[in-house]
């Protein structure tokens, strides 16, 4: 470990700066597996679909639930911004939290063990990932240097050891890959046995598909640029609702000069979906990322913009521009990013520099 | 796996095509362990210091020699771009070689065990490596797609899946870990226990420290980029050999759309080095490397430059230009650099494209 002070992992970690957000359209169930390790943070729950069921949440939790009602009250016209039908509505979530760092899982995720048989706490990884810096601009062969027991190798500049802060934790899965529905159909059997015992930056300039299921995040950050677009009912696509966000935001990231992470932990996926509704789902983006990733790849921002709202009203703009010859969704998709921006705003009035005051 | 064949592992896959590169100044006693995945394949000796000194093999290996006189007698006038009492002194094995695969290794490495405790075939992982393609364009989560019970993730682009070819696979150490002096005297019991199942691409336009002591690379696409540059007696720097040869050939495989992997396979690697003494040999380094990495990062090289040979021409022009403000010294490298080619293009003449026939 590169020189660093590392909280000790207790069993909540920071739990007055983490909320925990999760899009349901169910009972939350899943969370009685969870409670060793997220029963001391607060949940935010975002329900999706129809806003007369009653969702269920496990005794002991302490928790705000929002419905399709509720986003239209308190965001009123602008609740067009949130999706519909789609996890995507999570980021509403984002947007009413007033912590540090968002911690957000799916609910058909369950807890996983390392190879020793021990249960992950993904929450205390998140934040062990978060806390400590991130080396975007040279590749360390020994992964994160700032892991006990490691270190950087040889040949590593020294000017660039102390890193840039983490804005970013994604987290991997056990069980279930997350593949799309061609690779579902073709290897429906395929299951994801490997546990790789790292984390690492993604580099500067480096562009990843950034998975929802298991993702936290330094809201502080980036919050503004974790939108996760207009996905699900009424719109052409579903299921690139973290992609969109994890492209945009890793191109906000890399403007602003915060770092990335991917590898631990991981959590047990448990259902596969079903691959033909999928491929509905998503058959339009699976031909638009062609476009959406090479759009972000030469993204260029300029010096101006030095906030993360900043950046994403840029990255709005730029969608429109260049993005609509491939599909009119995508200058809906443009205002919607500034609605989100807007409403982000108006629920987060900016406090100098753009950093919040905790709840 | 990402619709690719592989060739299953044998004891000693592709063995008339591979050549196993050792530098030495002693009895390679270390070799009896290696024999059951190293027999079969031709050895390269690159005898370094004084040529007097009789080097025992192991019986039963077939290899060839060089010491001091031999690399004077083929090379003449031009011997003088390669390194003496310095590991560098290994690049001399790869200009004399006519496979298509290099593997090298230094003589203080042994067999390491996976986490199953099998001990683990270098040279077959090395090979996996190279022969499935490289995906330097995009970050794959779940590392690399084209091992075995590994795919593409959702939000990969189709176009992109088919990769690169590979040109160089950088193996890891368990135990001595890969430090620099500083790190070294900081940290003298930090042992490297943590086994990292995986492989990945180093994206496209990333930099990383590549180590010579487990590297395998194929010497017809960027075997002219491997020089291990001018180092030891008579230098003013040691230990940076490796570095140097990595990053020229990272930037050579960027330009020229070549992949470079790093991760598996593990070696278990026995001994440090005194730190005083490395301390000695690389303080330049330490301090030149904050010039040399920006170096690296920052070049462009003109599209004319379409073969190894030709880069590595234009990167010498440029070392010329750009780093002889740092210290006189890089004058000296950047003319060896220049005769490196020359002597690697009389001994392997040009055959079309300069693809070699192998031997």
């Amino acid at each position: 470990m590169a020189g660093y002070n590392l909280k000790g992992i207790e069993a909540a970690p920071l739990k007055d700066d983490v909320d925990i957000v999760i899009p349901t359209i169910r009972s939350l169930d899943f969370l009685e597996q969870w409670r060793p390790f997220l029963q001391h943070y607060h949940l935010i729950i975002v329900q999706d679909g129809d806003p007369s069921i009653k969702i269920k949440v496990p005794e002991g939790y302490d928790y705000e639930l929002y419905n399709r009602n509720d986003i239209n009250r308190i965001l009123g016209p602008r609740a067009n911004c949130i999706s519909y039908k789609d996890g995507g509505c999570r980021c509403f979530g984002f947007m009413v939290s007033k912590k540090k760092y968002i911690y957000t899982i799916d609910d058909d995720c369950f807890v996983a063990k390392d190879p020793s048989g021990k249960e992950i706490n993904v929450i205390a990884q998140h934040i062990r990932n978060l806390e400590t810096p991130s080396t975007p601009h040279y590749f360390n062969t020994l992964y994160d240097p700032f892991r006990e027991g490691t270190d950087f190798v040889r040949g590593y500049p020294f000017s660039l050891r102390e890193g840039v802060q983490t804005a970013i934790s994604h987290g991997l899965w056990l069980n279930i890959p997350d593949y799309d529905a061609p690779t579902q159909l073709v290897k429906p059997r395929e299951r994801n046995t490997r546990y790789v015992d790292a984390v690492m930056t993604i580099p500067k300039g480096v562009l990843y598909p950034m998975c929802g299921m298991n993702l936290a995040f330094n809201r502080e950050l980036v919050g503004p640029a974790m939108y996760f677009g207009l996905m699900g009912e009424g719109q052409p696509i579903s299921r690139y609702d973290d992609m969109w966000a994890g492209w945009a935001a890793k191109v906000v990231c890399d403007q602003l000069g915060f770092g990335v992470k991917t590898g631990l932990p991981y959590l047990w996926h448990s259902k596969a979906s079903n691959p033909f509704v999928n491929l509905k789902k998503e058959h339009k983006g699976l031909h638009w990322q062609e476009d959406m990733v090479p759009f972000f790849q030469n993204l260029c921002l300029s010096k101006e913009s030095d906030t993360a709202a900043k950046c994403y009203m840029e990255i709005s703009k730029m969608t429109k521009e260049k993005l609509t010859k491939v599909d009119p969704y995508f200058e809906k998709l443009a205002d919607a990013m500034v609605t989100w921006i807007e409403a982000w705003e108006e629920l987060n009035p900016p406090v100098k520099n753009e950093a919040f005051v905790g709840a």
